[in-house]
């Protein structure tokens, strides 16, 4: 998908809201526990109920490597559903990898090519040549890890480096690797008070903002300092959503939450 | 396994080589396409005849997710087998995770726990809050990137990052982290000139050391500077021994390419 059918399906649908799919077993309703596959069903129930309130989903990883073998199965089942039924999705492999050259481009190869996601979530701390591998792939997209939304962030990445602090770095870095127009960066909501300085280094790059909901961060901030000129962000609300109830209403209580968050989102952008 | 466990491994077969298993099955003999699972019999042939070499063993998680389902049922035969056959191997799931609190537990889950690796490597970038549910698994080990053996290690790892670069703030901080007894780190073998550094903020962890061969990092020079009073060295080699050759005798040409290294391994642990 191009940044611009993103950008087109946000003006649509009056919404830059990411789902996050992070499906774990002990949370979901029990009676979901009797289907053949668990998380498909919960995912499908989940992604029926939401698709026209969000732009993206974003299963993550761990939590289908966590059930191992079945685990995988149910992450083919969820980006094949997603690939096939609502191609206008944006959709992320939020995997966090990044390893030396040869490696990096196998992962490409299992999350970009195979299963066909738009993108993946990658680690900067190998630098440019384990980025790469990702950033060749035509089409897709890579979301760098620049200020993440938990409190370790302030272990390395809001430290001086160089000039600046490290994420900073890392921003103004990856801007010079090959394919950069592919980028994006995630930034967490919690840290509102950076967007500016964020904006000024990666002014039209699309941003990928967890840790509204659970973790705390707040929309109207991030909106305030984040949007540019083409939305240039997606919101992401995994557990607040898609944990809402964990009864047989959880789907719909999934989609009443996500509307909130899509009204707030269509309030917002009828002020630019 | 604890440290002492292998340190007394390593003093038996006079060997703290660590095999790579990263396989690609456009490098594998032809011969084992035809059979039921090729990764696993490829693995299982490369364990059978380097086991006594070798003290560790070290899958690269890509090059099993780049073959989807199949490819994860491969990985749980290998160390399945590893575990069963050779519970004196000290496994390393090479997985480069890192994420937020509940999702490297998730993680944490899936590689120390249902798979049984007795170690994991993890990305530092996201801070202590990342790390910490991988250290907090008893009996296991958190093999913590520090300076890699690719070129990109010098976009960010050697910048200057506080009053340090930022590797040795890596070394330096999560020294305090929770557990951190359990804590190892990757130094890459390309790197020889930094182990006196590092040897100094890291006296006596295990360095787990990658880049001998293929990537043309040199033993005699790690061992100079990386070596400790508990050896304190796992040197991991990939291609240069599991490619020696891709015609029948693969396996016999691994072993004599295992062969080497633990002679060389050897007659540096005599000197001592």
């Amino acid at each position: 998908m191009t940044t611009q059918q993103l950008i087109q399906q946000i003006q649509k649908k009056k919404s830059f809201l990411c789902i996050g799919l992070d499906v774990d077993l002990a949370k979901i309703p029990q009676h979901l526990l009797k289907s053949d596959d668990p998380i498909f069903a919960f995912n499908k129930a989940i992604i029926d109920a939401t698709h026209h309130l969000a732009v993206a989903y974003k299963p993550n990883m761990a939590f289908y490597e966590a059930y191992g073998v079945k685990g995988w199965q149910s992450l083919e089942k969820t980006i094949g559903y997603l690939n096939e039924y609502h191609p206008e999705i944006f959709t992320i492999a939020d995997a966090k990898r990044g390893d030396i050259g040869n490696t990096s481009a196998m992962y490409a190869k299992a999350f970009l090519q195979d299963l066909n996601f738009d993108s993946i979530t990658v680690a900067p701390y190998m630098g440019k040549d384990s980025v790469e591998p990702f950033l060749a792939v035509e089409g897709k997209h890579t979301i760098l890890l620049a200020l993440t939304s938990n409190m370790g962030a302030f272990d390395f990445q809001t430290q001086k480096c160089c000039e600046n602090t490290l994420y900073e770095h890392v921003l103004e870095t990856s801007k010079t690797w090959r394919n950069a127009q592919n980028l994006m960066y995630v930034v967490g909501a919690t840290k509102a008070d950076y967007f500016v300085g964020i904006r000024k280094i990666v002014p039209d790059s699309f941003l990928l903002v967890p840790g509204v909901g659970a973790q705390g961060g707040n929309l109207q901030e991030v909106c305030k300092y984040g949007l540019n000129d083409n939305i240039g962000l997606l919101i992401n609300a995994s557990r607040a959503i898609i944990y809402a109830s964990n009864g047989l209403d959880f789907a719909e209580k999934a989609k009443a939450e996500a509307l909130k968050l899509q009204q707030e989102m269509q309030a917002i952008l009828d002020t630019l």
